[in-house]
């Protein structure tokens, strides 16, 4: 089972709290009430050999991509960061130079993004062949209300996502997966722009595919995307900007008028919410060249 | 460096971060303004192979530990717990099934804490011989006003421990580090009887010795502990009960009157703040059998 998959089935027993837990586990964040006040609250881990090659990766994108990736769940449910916790797993020989040097780009990326880090924790790893391994948690305050989820969209919705798709991950381990910035800012705008008509939103870590049925089965809807509107780097193939993932943009479902950029960012209208029976028929289609392809068969079909 | 001096250093640098952080990292909770109310997090580690032997010991006890290590921290912060979030790095032949307990025994002690688990990250290795690991992070509530942290003991102070110290790790590796209750209610039983006369906690995770000098280091003074008060199972030595660890009892320095036990678990007193030169004497003197050692010769001088 994929780790998607085996975490929401472990927390489907969780799907309801009560309490003060208003949006429970499955969504980007969860969302808690306390006192007269919401919180947000995400973890992410980043492990060395399978999210970045600890050879070739200086520690300071390192630190960044730990941090960035947690602070995209915040610009997923268009919130305000609030604060970042960080606890790091280390080999024995990894060095204090090199730690300091890691938590100092976390929290720099952290202090950029007005997500102070606060807290954090440092285990040795027992054996040197061990990963590096951070994990992040971040919290953070809806700026809507509701927040914005994976829940919310609507049969007739536009579709959009923003930046470009695909080709994050270079031949060299390098490329955009290390360097992207969190779309907070461009959330909090699209928010306050398309107010109620901004209806479900998430942020692209596994590829638009997956990430769109994500809506999609929280939705209980499906969603159709046009292959060839979705805006790709030159090289870059639709499948490959469908598929590939760790893009780190926003798509997000929207009904009524939609600016063609937030910030100097562009937003692409790729595709539409359509109608799909409880629990049958695929949740993502894609067409392409007078083609119509189900997500099962790209690999997508996931959170039904 | 020791993992709890290298962090310390990363997060000299955090000793203001201003805003919305009210205590910043070197506590055992940060502190953060939120509207109107008030939020304590913090995260910890429990790493196989290091806090406990997966060889030998059942995964219901490992997620029980992985949570009840971070709820220990709500406890010596005398606050109310409100949300627990669990991200764990499994080997890639762990296994579904497993992985499932994993995360049941988490959720069954963070809901019997009355903290439920309300988000999570899966993430497998790329090599089987990496290790479990379990992240945990806790967020909570201040019942006091304000929280009590390690800064407030005050010369005169009475110094208290919760229950007995030392022998938590059996020789088989079994034993109460993996059994133990996190202090929560006894906690916030002391900050409702002591009101302003407690001042000063923390939970005892490195030691007696070691925590005690962690007071002692962010409240500016000395801390004398008579060893034969200790209160330690029959066949530990005051050597053993001081250094050991794992205990996640609470230890506290208090004026005024003490009760002798909360709920079912004695307190006892085991010493006294007393004045420190700023910047030089050991944080922590023992006093035992006519002798006086200093925390430094026994290891314990850390944190200054």
């Amino acid at each position: 089972m994929r780790e998607f998959e085996l975490l929401q089935h472990i927390f489907a027993a969780s799907r309801d709290l009560g309490g003060s837990v208003l949006i429970p586990p499955g969504d980007d964040m969860a969302l808690l009430r306390l006192g007269g006040g919401r919180l947000l609250a995400a973890v992410d881990q980043l492990v060395a050999g399978r999210h970045f090659d600890l050879g070739t990766t200086p520690l300071d994108l390192v630190g960044r991509k730990a941090v960035s990736r947690a602070l995209s769940d915040i610009a997923a449910m268009a919130a305000r960061p609030l604060a970042t916790l960080a606890a790091v797993a280390l080999p024995p020989d990894f060095g204090d130079e090199r730690a300091k040097r890691l938590f100092d780009a976390m929290r720099s990326t952290a202090d950029h993004y007005r997500c102070p880090l606060v807290g954090g924790d440092i285990a040795i790893h027992g054996d040197r062949t061990h990963p590096l391994l951070c994990t992040v948690t971040v919290l953070a305050e809806p700026a809507a209300t509701p927040p914005i989820t994976r829940a919310g969209a609507t049969v007739g919705d536009v579709v959009y996502v923003t930046g470009t798709l695909g080709g994050s991950f270079g031949s060299d381990g390098r490329g955009r997966h290390l360097t992207f910035e969190p779309r907070i800012d461009e959330a909090l705008e699209l928010a306050e722009r398309l107010g109620a008509g901004l209806h479900a939103m998430i942020d692209i870590s596994d590829g638009l595919g997956r990430d769109a049925s994500h809506i999609a089965a929280l939705s209980g809807v499906g969603i159709e995307i046009d292959a060839d509107r979705v805006p790709r780097p030159e090289g870059i193939d639709w499948r490959r900007a469908l598929g590939e993932g760790e893009d780190y943009e926003l798509c997000f479902t929207a009904a009524g008028r939609v600016p063609g950029a937030v910030g100097d960012v562009a937003v692409t209208a790729v595709g539409r919410v359509v109608p799909r029976e409880a629990g049958s028929g695929p949740l993502v289609l894609v067409r392409e060249g007078g083609r119509t392809l189900a997500g099962d068969d790209l690999g997508w079909q996931h959170g039904s």
